[in-house]
């Protein structure tokens, strides 16, 4: 639905989580029949998620135990395990770093040069802890240092930028040319962030395996506040989906919609999978882990741009172990434990199977505006579940 | 009317007791000249309300109480009641466990087995009160306790949970059949909760006397943030009301819908009612008489899951009597007490003398957004009322 | 437009002030060229507006007052001036009161009875100002006293209720015709409260010179909270004065629209007028004056209605004087000063001359959403006026 | 589109910056390849940016510096710079005014006359540093001191108030006629506020090099309190653009578009040419500098009107230079630093070459309401830039 802003110049009206709801179906069923394992190439798992290449959230360890539990996590290859031989120190004076001095000293940090060799030592790390191995590059350095990880036996390559679009423009250097590169590639690759129908579209025509869904989501995103730009992320993925399916007629190909960012609670991934996600990607979340790398911060990578940086360095709790946050048990009732848990009786109690046909479970348009006396409000309606 | 989240997916806008307001008629009238009064079955209440299951609000003592005051309380047979002999040190405990201890030592507290013959004789306690009985099973637990209910002679069975569906799937136990159940029990059955047309329509076809209408009613209910599903209350009420409509042209039977949860206010009854239901069932202000067994506390059934708890104990203030919450007289002004006086003070105002006239009173849609500056321009109204 | 609720239950969009805006035509004018003057029956006030019938707005004294600054005060004639010989003890022990007990002592203090003689004395002493004396009455009351304000020699008369109906319906006692009294009524009467097109098509063919619209204006008003009823303001007013017309070309009489409740500010007022007021009556902004009765708090009549309060006692500043408030200087600049000075540079600056012109200004559809931020951008623009 | 305020009252959906957000087009770019410079007139400049005629953002020295940068900055010819010889011990009085006191001072402190031998002096000491200079009358005042404009060699006239139309009536003086006026004067003239399609063409059609747009704009503003006028700036901005198209056909002559106020980040004066601006103009974002004369504070010029000021002095941090602010590098992520960096960056993200093509930019509505937990939500997807 076409909105006039003015004479000549129309928008869509674009939705976030936080204005949709699930409606339940007239089924109800058994959480335990519920299927929510995901198959993506010739890899299986058994949670829908992948783990954000944040230097926060994944170090080679977790990446173990994430795969461990079900996921797959990705590791950032222009992080900090990649410019430093131990970055435990490093993570250290990040933690104590004053708010004020934080960018700042960041960016001096993330000056320090990529050396190659440890690429192939990070992706052994991973690959010695008998999981899936997944890692990112972003668009400026894929062709530097993609050989790399095949030498190293990656199983999985993420190509990522906060936009990656089908055709770079570049005056002064031959830009990556996506549709040479990733049927060239001996991997399945994994390309985003995209946002809309047609740039999904023109992605998935690269040949990717998968893409990822997410362009400043979040009602607040910095990358709103900085650049002006977004799209919230029902309204995103349910895009995508829809070229999936173009595609799918186009090719024959299946093409992973990777939801990517936005998503806190269990409810969150519930909304995501409903608006057509494959899959799952998340990094805060994973930040609250005990054995995340992040010691109490997460920061992602654009937040120390040497001259535009945006985001920060956000204080964070370490609540729960990964299986904790990931399958549970939950102790704690605030939707951020136990997420796919949370995902499978999302599904049994509006009735729905499977991945697959939860995406097309109906939503209804619901503004979550806060208003005095909602919390109070809230509670008196939790009590009867089963 | 349907929005395009995206291409190819749509949904419907729906609309929470915060965003709708009732407009007056052309008429107005007594308040003594109202009627309010609420006959379901066999049994006729002065106020048309249900006091929910939750173990802070409801004991076998309130809900003698609340039935002499004119409403009908209903028992949670699965909740400490039923788990604890005397379950008076337990609400002791509860009232004092630290925030950080509460949710994972009330999931023990609720791990203790039910034992069978408190079912019947909490019944009997409210029975010897005087009032009309009414106690609630979740769909799983009906079968192997609902004879217990027959044999202490309970009057009205609740059959509650989180969603109720006509139809339960599950690959592991033959599950409930409530189209079978319902019709073969020998006392009535009011069975919830379920959001949509469809949805209320198969229940009602079950030959329940009453559904009950809200899946994480209020903006911020927690079934939204930990399982994303909900529909707000006002829509969820009036498709209900259109689904009576449907059920009573096709079996010339009528089932009351009624409204349970996210009511704070008598201006929030006044909107259900408008919406069209017959009656509300209301938990959390039960909380805040002096007699609820909370002791200052309230939670739901499902905040204690063992591993997915969703909800919280919340803190509440013991603030007046059963009787002065449901029907006054109030001494403070911001409509928690006196609920059902302020109920008939809108019919009147508005103009509708009976509960059926007022299903059908006029809505505005007139979102109650707080902005900088509100409080006080809204005392400047309040003047002059009759 | 209507929006469906659900199958079969549609409503109507309402608008509040806070999200309209007044757009600019394509000419400016001189603020001094602008003609704000109000006439009605007989009378003519340099200012289009009526101080409300709040005891802690107005008092015989600040009626004079307001009559000389240009205004038309009305007196409640059912509040502590004609309960108490002399209201300035009972003044100041509402001034004393702690909060927790205000509802229930002020309850007590308004169930003092009303005293005959004290009604025309009222009506003698703003007289005796040389002002045009203005009062009200509940239609419970009118009746019984309103014989005492003839005699008294008022000029017009009030007849208000938190909603006020053509058709008021009662099985007790023979309820008050206005269709009846009003003509046969020797002095020009308003009437009000009202908030639809045929509530105040119905109110304006009982012969009353003018209409109150209101019935919980305001975002967050009180009776929304306890009542659930309300139509925001803009949306109200704007279906009164398409009433008018209606009624005007029925029976020749033009009948004031006078917008009651929900202004705080010179540009909620300019909007009252632009949405097609010919009026606004002013509560709280007036308490704020050094002169104001309430002496620093604010409170309405069915505050303390004995079984069903609606309304508190509320902390306000007593900041500036009668005349500052209305008509200036203002050494502040929230707007909640000089609010008629505001009003002219508002016409002024959109191009408006009269106030019938400015009652067909073009306006936006604008909510004032707070966000982060927002306040520091706000100042930005604010620099570059006349 | 337009909506119904009630029956015969219509009003259009008007959206601000935080309702909007820029998507994505199937192309990237790099940030070098993009070409931010604007022309006007004989004039071009590296940033298509002016700063505000604010006493606190610009100086003559601050405007010679924000020149040096390649902005263009416009003084205040009716503000301190002219009123006072050496208006330095006038700033630093007005920093150290308490609160409560800095209106009424400040009333006085802008009672002082304009000495007509210091317009001449400040243009001089402009141009003495080698820049494009640029200043500001009033309508008002333009006729009385225009010439001396000329005479001192300005270079760019503005003429600005709240709201300036083509056509200003007044019953006393012989109004400003800007029809005869701007033909006839000598250099280029710019002139503004205004927020609508015909008032933008009627002010394009006085022969004005450029229009300012923007009434009232940000959510909150002051005119919108103090006066209930204003038009939220993206669709403002959009229906100006479309005047240009309508007057470039109608004349042949491209009036330049600039958005006046409202933008705080990079991403709103991104989002401001998306919406079809050809530069912007900012004001409070320039106090920010180290070099801004307000010493810590600003405020606009209509905040000390003697009878009714809109605006505040408020409070700011200084808290970069003035290159620092506009070009980089930021050493924060707010988006409040590197203003125009950030504009590149979002237009290389999102494929945009020029100025002229991102005004065409794909936009989508995505309000952006602050909800719970929303911070926390919003870190996480930061991570993967390039």
């Amino acid at each position: 639905m076409e909105f006039e802003i003015s004479i000549g110049k129309t928008a869509r009206r674009a939705y976030g989580f936080d204005e949709v709801a699930i409606v339940p179906s007239r089924r109800t069923r058994d959480p335990e029949d519920v299927d929510i394992t995901w198959e993506i190439d010739a890899y299986r798992f058994s949670l829908p998620m992948m783990a954000s290449a944040m230097d926060a959230a994944v170090s080679p360890a977790t990446a173990v135990e994430i795969g461990r539990v079900g996921g797959l996590a990705c590791l950032n290859l222009e992080g900090l395990w990649t410019r430093y031989e131990d970055p435990t120190g490093v993570y250290d004076e990040i933690a104590g770093l004053p708010d004020e001095k934080a960018t700042r000293r960041m960016q001096e940090l993330y000056a320090e040069p990529i050396k190659e060799e440890l690429i192939g030592r990070r992706i052994e790390e991973i690959r010695a802890g008998g999981v899936t191995s997944c890692a990112s590059l972003t668009p400026q350095k894929v062709e530097r240092y993609a050989h790399l990880t095949l030498e190293a036996g990656l199983d999985v390559l993420v190509v990522q930028g906060t936009v990656v679009s089908g055709e770079h423009v570049s005056s002064k250097v031959e830009p990556l040319n996506l549709k040479r590169f990733i049927p060239a590639f001996d991997i399945p690759v994994i390309v985003g962030g995209c946002a809309s129908y047609s740039t999904a579209l023109h992605l998935m025509r690269t040949g990717a395996v998968g893409v990822l869904v997410g362009v400043g989501p979040g009602n607040a995103c910095t990358s709103r506040g900085v650049l002006g730009i977004g799209v919230p992320q029902a309204t995103a993925i349910a895009d995508a989906a829809a070229a999936r399916r173009e595609h799918l007629h186009e090719t024959g190909r299946y093409c992973h919609v990777i939801a990517d960012g936005g998503m806190r609670t269990g409810g969150d991934i519930a909304k995501a999978i409903a608006c057509g996600a494959d899959a799952v990607m998340i990094g805060s979340p994973m930040t609250r882990a005990y054995e995340a790398p992040g010691r109490g911060y997460h920061w992602g990578m654009a937040t120390f741009h040497p001259t535009l940086p945006r985001g920060a360095r956000v204080k964070t709790q370490q609540v729960a172990s990964i299986e904790e946050i990931l399958v549970g048990p939950a102790h704690e009732n605030d939707g951020t434990f136990n997420l796919f848990g949370a995902l499978a009786t999302s599904m049994a109690t509006t009735g729905y199977e499977t991945i697959k046909e939860f995406q097309k479970a109906e939503l209804v348009i619901a503004p979550s505006i806060k208003t005095e006396g909602k919390t109070y409000q809230t509670q008196q309606k939790i009590g009867m579940g089963h």
